[in-house]
């Protein structure tokens, strides 16, 4: 088995060799410029550790591992639009440096080159490989859907926050793993358990980055973040304030969310306050272990060498305790 | 085998069920919205012809046959964004009636939607599928961007022009004709040849959409249309034009295409006239003559009975010989 840090060398060397350098340049040139501008490859490393779980080389688990590298930039790119976001990863977004119709364009070609990519798979697996990737792409869709719905949305419950992201990002986190194990030789019943396994853990992920936005900093560094509170972002925090705020809390928390724009600090300030008097971070903190157990529930149902399954238990972790 | 009209109200009655009653309406509304608008259809009629031509059912068709559909509405979504296109079939395009961002995601969900069509084909025909609707969704993002650029070229060659529509539109006929063969059991040489006939023929039909802008109404009704002339449209006849054009003729073509806007009627008149004198009619015919006749090549070299080619040959004649 490879160690994380040699398989995303691995994929990150073999990714340059994707790079388009091909005619029409002006439809080509913003896929290279956000791949190059790099991320975390979390789905490809995820790819690659389920493939070599299963005893599958890792160089039939790149093919998968860039299906899902290049869906997810494609994913970014239209995101990017629709959320007119400036920047991406530090760098201008690609409608800003290469205009609307490029961005929309180039994003439909690397929606294409994805599904080209499992081409080069065995051709006795495509037909399942195709279904389980339009699937979870189909989800991702509706998730953003979900998403931008939610910020014109006067109600938005717990439990459709959850839907929305296990949609917009858990379950592409699951395909990863799951095309990974499929290539790598796992049954389809041992890919299945690895996607509910990835799809579970994401869910935990996103709740802990909601955590994190308030309650990392504070605890690490002393100071406040807060960046959701500031933009009255429907979080885990926020929906289940909404949720258990009864009286002069949800007084305070009603104004905060129409106030305080010129006072983003006490903005912050005031409504962690309400958190605290809450428990929302108890609360979120066990509604991520809850995630996080049912993944690890998925993963011990897998028979197979417990040994095999370092790797990636690790990596979860690892991803699991940040601090911030 | 079924009447062309037969078909096209097979694949309309079977469409209605595809249209997508799911969470979140939102995302779904719009796809609907577009394909209820109608079309020729001509695609998926092709789809079908091809399917039964081999003997197979109309009822396997039908997979691929919706599939290239969504992909076309699909590139019409998306398409009308890039042109910032106010109307689409006499109605309000998908982006000024719900919006960019909903266009955009409406648009990637439509395709991810024609791939899934072709998981209801026959599982040891998919990864054969899958590769030519790829492929040719890749040429029609490339022929979408070449369209693009030559708006901001000085110097378009009569080449490049036809390898555009080629791309952007002689590809995905050949393709639907492609698909509905293979389901239909003709052989990967058999639908090979199918393409090279349908490519060869959509290079025709582009073609003649040209001449007919500015020489159609003319002979039937005796007036002038010429929207491509006031436009200053990069079609055949003006990129011909401009190759063959010397002298006086150059300077007055390159007069009309800096001014008369404000005197459409003029400009349609001298620039036809242009035409006239350096024949571009009879060389856009010869042009439209060779590809048809690339077309027919095609279809004499695939040795099925005679009789199972009538119908596309019929639908394809008409389509040859409208006259407006």
């Amino acid at each position: 088995m490879t160690t994380t840090k040699q398989l995303n060398t691995y994929f990150q060397e073999r990714l340059q060799e994707e790079f388009i350098r091909q005619e029409p340049q002006s439809l080509y040139d913003p896929i290279n410029y956000l791949l190059e501008v790099g991320g975390k490859r979390i789905r490809p490393l995820l790819c690659l550790i389920a493939c070599e779980m299963f005893g599958g080389d890792k160089a039939d688990g790149f093919w998968p591992a860039v299906a899902v590298e290049f869906f997810h930039n494609f994913t970014l790119m239209h995101d990017d639009i629709m959320d007119e976001a400036p920047l991406r990863r530090g760098r201008e977004t690609v409608h800003l440096k290469y205009g609307l119709p490029s961005a929309i364009l180039s994003g439909d070609v690397m929606l294409v080159k994805s599904y080209q990519f499992l081409e080069k798979c065995p051709v006795a697996l495509q037909p399942v490989l195709y279904r389980h990737f339009s699937q979870v792409a189909v989800d991702v869709c509706e998730g953003q859907q979900m998403d931008m719905n939610f910020e014109t949305m006067h109600e938005v419950s717990v439990e459709e926050y959850i839907q929305m992201i296990s949609l917009k990002t858990s379950v592409l986190l699951g395909c990863s793993l799951r095309l990974g194990a499929l290539v790598g030789g796992a049954s389809a019943e041992e890919a299945a358990q690895l996607y509910e396994y990835g799809k579970n853990a994401g869910i935990a992920f996103q709740l802990k980055d909601d955590l994190l936005d308030v309650y990392a900093a504070q605890e690490d560094f002393g100071k406040i973040v807060g960046g959701d509170i500031i933009r009255n972002k429907k979080t885990f925090l926020l929906l289940k304030a909404l949720e258990l705020a009864e009286g002069k809390y949800a007084q305070q928390l009603d104004f905060w969310l129409h106030e305080g724009e010129d006072m983003p600090d006490k903005k912050v300030e005031e409504v962690t306050k309400i958190y605290n008097a809450l428990s929302i971070k108890e609360l979120a903190e066990q509604e991520i272990n809850k995630y996080y157990q049912k993944a690890l529930q998925a993963m011990d149902s897998l028979t197979i060498d417990p040994s095999r399954k370092t790797i990636l238990n690790h990596y979860m972790e690892a991803v699991m305790n940040r601090k911030y």
